[in-house]
């Protein structure tokens, strides 16, 4: 074991303060990561305040880590010192149910470990995550990183990214299709510039008007203010994909309608409570309503090498670790452009 | 015009009486039928008692017709007199659009003519349906019927089975592959039927402890009492296919649960309310929640000709005209196995 410094939340109404803790040493199958950038995540919050009730403390969030591989266990082939790596929201899963041998790990059957707030499967404790100086990870949850991209940038694809990008490929969005995109945050942003990238016609959806400019510069080739009735009413039926990354309770019958038949509208934000679904809405043109979680490793993978080939990144805010607190409150505000990154350097030798 | 006679509703409390009306000569496109059979659909009895809020009076339901050619138009040449045709819930289209050149007339973008309480595209007013001594309709809505079939059980495969066909093919269901079918009633019967004879393992989802041995008997491999959690618990994660024709509102989420990563449930009853759907139980295995409508002149002709071969037609419990409001009481009851359907030979010759 060594000694690791990190950030953690200790109990839910507790902020989150510098943190000592052990991490397991570099086995044969292990990459251990010196973290560079670790993004900030919706989930983060979530779990750091136990909105979810499932929150065991003391509690290290972040699952958007990139760093530096530090040493490589005896096995490790794929990897090597120095290498720039990333860990996404999983550090491990049962490897032998059908969706892990499908490499879909997201949905494995018997539950994937999340990298914080884990049950590891060999008797390891409590998986902690990257608001933190090192982590250790199997060498099969470990990605690479393209060099050509800014380290701090690339953080957010490791869950905002995949989160979009796996859906627009799963539901093979391209050319000639009108793709819509609901809300302009951490995802939405990055959806926006997938679909742009995959060579559909991009229209974002947005309560605010403040977000039109950006949403063009982004990638858009048209923005919808989604509190104008009379735009929305205009956009009825002409949607063959919508991608819905709002994860407050809202409205999905106005967008399901904006779908043309044979159309789906994938929700990868995650409203608390369940959304109220006009069936006749979705009978009247074959329409489809479905979720998609993450990606797993091989389409992660894929995702990074293809932001490497065509310079995709976040859009981010660089926060020093003890700016944590005042970056989830500026995040529930959605008042940050488009995800918060923590500069691991900024970490405090000793907790 | 001739003179016909047939039954219909005067007001949403008026029971359905006998009614003389006036149909059209036969055109250069149209196809003159001598109804022998009408099935009796849920949508009879909506329509009849105006709960859509859209009937206009006086409304002659039925859309599962079958009849022999009485007279062809001048122009129809995939038809002859005395030929067994069957017309469904479509008696014309806008023919122009996207989906009609597709095929999918039940989803025209201006709107299909319903076979009663439609609005006829040119001018000559408010459609009457099969409840009646005989129908005009063009060609291109006739369908023709395999002569090796009851024609009375063929009669509810113009609405009830294509409504599950439709589905059923689209999402290619097939070997290899577990269906669920929710509810038994006119159109379930009909999904365990398809199901089966599409090479699927089949099981059926009743409330009714009374309908098992039915179930078995019509093609399901298993029923599961919906009202027994632990039955229903078992069968988590378990499906490809769910096809759901329970129009009553009911907990979706409880069969959303039951599907596979990559599993779709189409709902192809309509309940009136809202259906509140966890996108938490979406997102988990990339689940998708669909609706289905009928089906289109090109498919409802390849179902009847999969039935030809197949020998499937529909459990019928026949009635006379003047039995329909005892059979509308009934059907609310689902005391029926599983679809009435009336002899047209017992309609009054005089209204």
């Amino acid at each position: 074991m060594f000694a690791c410094t990190g950030y953690a939340a200790t109990a839910a109404d507790a902020p989150l303060a510098p943190f000592g803790f052990e991490r397991r040493d570099t086995g044969p199958e292990d990459v251990r990561i010196d973290i560079l950038f670790c993004g900030v995540c919706h989930s983060d919050l979530h779990q750091a305040r136990n909105e979810w009730r499932n929150t065991i403390y003391p509690c290290v969030p972040g699952h958007e880590i990139v760093g530096r591989v530090a040493e490589t266990g005896s096995s490790v082939t794929r990897f090597r010192t120095g290498d720039l790596v990333g860990v996404g929201c999983l550090v491990d899963s049962c490897r032998t149910c059908q969706s892990c041998r499908d490499g879909f790990e997201q949905y494995c059957e018997n539950g994937f470990v999340g990298t914080y707030n884990g049950q590891d499967r060999h008797g390891r404790g409590i998986t902690f995550g990257g608001y933190s100086r090192a982590i250790v990870v199997d060498q099969a949850f470990v990605l690479k990183v393209p060099d050509n991209l800014d380290p701090a940038a690339v953080a957010p694809l490791l869950c905002a990214g995949i989160t979009t990008y796996s859906p627009l490929r799963h539901w093979k969005v391209g050319p000639g299709q009108r793709v819509g995109i609901v809300g302009l945050g951490g995802l939405g942003h990055m959806g926006v510039k997938f679909a742009r990238a995959f060579g559909a016609e991009v229209v974002l959806f947005t309560t605010s008007a403040s977000k039109i400019e950006d949403g063009l510069r982004l990638g858009a080739h048209q923005v919808v203010l989604s509190r104008d009735p009379d735009a929305m009413a205009r956009e009825t039926g002409r949607f063959d994909f919508i991608l819905d990354a709002v994860a407050a309770n809202h409205d999905i019958n106005a967008y399901l309608n904006l779908l043309k038949r044979d159309g789906t509208l994938v929700q990868v934000g995650a409203p608390e409570d369940p959304l109220p679904v006009s069936v006749f809405g979705l009978l009247m043109k074959r329409r489809s309503f479905a979720g998609s979680l993450i990606g797993g490793i091989p389409e992660t993978q894929e995702m990074l090498n293809f932001c490497g080939e065509h310079g995709i990144t976040a859009d981010t805010e660089m926060i020093r670790m003890d700016q944590i607190e005042a970056a989830y409150e500026r995040m529930l505000r959605s008042d940050v452009k488009y995800r918060f990154v923590i500069d691991m350097a900024t970490l405090p030798a000793v907790a």
